[in-house]
């Protein structure tokens, strides 16, 4: 019987690999951060997971956030964004310093891990301090500085400048962290502007993270000034490239979603904060149909409000089935895809991550699903997608590394996370 | 200090009193099944539950389900409505035996009852076997057969006869047992028999749970036949009243919605299977408006799947506000409301249940909102409602005995119902 320094055995093992293969019961080998084997043969580990029952995916990739958000979570809800953002984020955001954000990146770093979210694309202010939280809770992030150009007192070159060096810095920090460059919006960024950022993201060799289209007013304010849409325009200026990744794109026109497709740009789809914030529903059916790469985002804890991937696939699956009026719109194998294998194709990482395939890297989630609530499994993808929440996650392991066991947080002290973070806050908010 | 049979003490207790009074720490104490003391005083008790950090609701109450349908849970899933009765479900339903539903509405009563739902409105056959259940388990029922009269091989009478012979035995059994006469829908259902069901109803003293206008196509068909919609037809015939719940309500037109009002009938909205299904989205803003009575329900575990209440209070939330594409729908205060002291009122049992007051029967919900995913609680109905998971339910309380405790059911053998139902779900499906 073969031997591995740790083995995860007797799950029903969803590899996600390119036959979207199922092991059941399945085992994965892991040894030196890397997955050795899975398969169905009986094997031994130095550690040992016992998964029986239990359904055993890549690590769920969470495709856009804005983790230290943490910091304004459950407050002020059922609000229009504009309200909300302009009467109690951005006065509370104006008194932010790095130890804030630090703070609200590790409860996020931790509750990711615990809800088994393995790599989470970021964006967010004093993104070193996200980073250290990653490395600390164990976790992958593509991070960027949220770049706010035109509503920045600073030059549009200093704006960049703070993404570029933060991007210099921390690109393959820790064989965890890659950067990204995160030019906000197309409301918040001009073309020229746009077009510095493509120059920057070629020579630093780093990807690019933009919300784009996510609600319906500024793309057509965009369309009114410029005479073409966001898309068209950052087409023209050779931004669109397979490097990027656009958060939520939801008024896009065919000829939009064409050229998405032919510049290979991936999206990601936030389908609870875009029903929490009456933003609208992105067209999953259309942009899975071109084979445009579509990966799944929670966005952050402020207005979704959790980081729960799981039940995130359920209401991703639910609001595109509202919205064609079709039952059989992103059924539950595809709502698995998209958080795990599709999620790491969005953000280019799928050579390393996003399925569970010797060679690829150890990040792998267990959750329990002996619970009632699964009963009885049948399919494993309906199961999951259906009946799954995250607080149902057991075991985490993250590039070979266990970082949650039975539950529990391995690699830091989640009380005193708490403690600072409830500290935190009351000193933001007083 | 006052000392109780059972104390709650030190949780955050939503009381979803006529004030919506709010005790943080507050605490209830608890003697002969009924709530004697709310608020926030120490107190003691012979037995004591320490709710610290916990969110304290009352007992969830599910408006609509179908509840041994577990037996089909994750079978043939992202599928129409039609394609999976007449394919899957109905083909399997016409071999079910008492035994069957008897295992299928136990493992549903325990996962209700570890979810945190203490009282149920349920329509399927062989409904003893429920009732059964839900007293063995120690939760709540209202319980009517269904009645499907225009495709079933009896006489129409029989077919009555069957729902009021269960309504005439199990009403008022047992203490948590109440019977409803359950005609099916619109359009399994004559004019003529749902006068009939009206006469029965009146006669018995029990109450009458309908599926109507859950889908488009049958509405207007009826429109066709009869020139008037569903609820104008069953208004003129003095179907009509207060003692009528009906679920979905999708496709109302305003003066379906001011009849409804009028006669004081209410509404179970089920968000999770009327977007699963693609049914559509309930007018539940107007519904509110007018002050109909609105309860929340999961609807069947084949198209939800779960029975998870706390889940489906945030995607009641999103849904609305998607559906007017306004963020203010249906706040976190009124998605709890509505699945607790709201599901109450629509069953007409508010005298009894639904909130935590002194007087009422002790129902009673400790969710551990101690967990990262719920911080910084700030308020605690949007904790709960946009933060949870029935997975975090930790203790339960019905008629003032403790029936989950730690997550643990204390009244059954949780393994034994598990193994059972695996064996039953064998049977039926080999």
């Amino acid at each position: 019987m073969r031997r591995f320094e740790l083995a995860v055995r007797n799950g029903i093992v969803l590899t996600m690999d390119s036959e979207m293969r199922v092991y059941n019961p399945g085992s994965i080998g892991i040894a030196d951060g890397r997955i050795s084997y899975v398969g169905g043969d009986e094997i031994k580990g130095e550690e040992e997971i016992d998964a029986k029952g239990c359904i055993v995916i890549p690590g769920l990739v969470n495709c856009h956030t804005h983790s230290p958000m943490t910091l304004f979570r459950n407050a002020v809800e059922d609000q229009p964004l504009e309200k909300w953002l302009k009467e109690y984020v951005w006065p509370v955001e104006a008194k932010l310093k790095p130890k804030h954000v630090r703070v609200g990146a590790m409860l996020a770093a931790a509750e990711m891990a615990l809800h088994g979210v393995t790599c989470f694309n970021d964006m967010y202010f004093f993104m070193e301090e996200v980073a250290k939280a990653a490395v600390e809770i164990g976790i992958r992030g593509v991070l960027s500085e949220g770049l706010v150009e035109l509503f920045s007192s600073r030059s549009s070159e200093e704006v960049l400048k703070k993404g570029a060096s933060f991007a210099e810095r921390y690109h393959g920090w820790r064989g965890l962290i890659w950067a990204a460059l995160g030019p906000h919006a197309e409301y918040s960024c001009s073309l020229e502007f746009l077009e510095r950022v493509r120059e920057e993201a070629d020579r630093l060799g780093v990807g690019i993270h933009m919300h784009l289209a996510e609600i319906k007013p500024p793309v057509e304010e965009f369309v009114e000034k410029h005479g073409k849409t966001p898309v068209q325009a950052l087409d023209e200026i050779g931004f669109l490239k397979r490097d990027v990744i656009i958060a939520h794109g939801i008024y896009l026109s065919d000829e939009d979603l064409n050229i998405l497709k032919r510049r290979d740009v991936a999206i990601a789809y936030n389908p609870v904060s875009n029903m929490k914030l009456a933003s609208g529903a992105a067209r999953i059916n259309e942009m899975l149909g071109l084979g445009i790469r579509v990966g799944l985002g929670t966005d952050g804890p402020g207005s979704n409000n959790t980081l729960d991937m799981i039940q995130d696939m359920k209401i991703a699956s639910l609001l595109q089935k509202l919205r064609y009026m079709d039952p059989r719109s992103l059924p539950a194998r595809s709502a698995v895809r998209m958080a795990t294998r599709g999620g790491a194709e969005a953000l280019g990482l799928d050579d390393l991550i996003g399925s569970i395939e010797a060679g690829k890297r150890a990040d792998i989630v267990v959750i329990d699903t002996k619970k009632v609530r699964y009963q009885p499994i049948r399919d494993p993808y309906t199961a999951l997608t259906y009946c799954g929440s995250g607080s149902d996650v057991r075991d985490v392991i993250v590039d070979g590394r266990i970082v949650v066991r039975d539950g529990i947080l391995q690699t830091a002290d989640l009380e005193e996370i708490l403690k600072r973070f409830s500290d935190a806050v009351a000193d933001l908010f007083q």
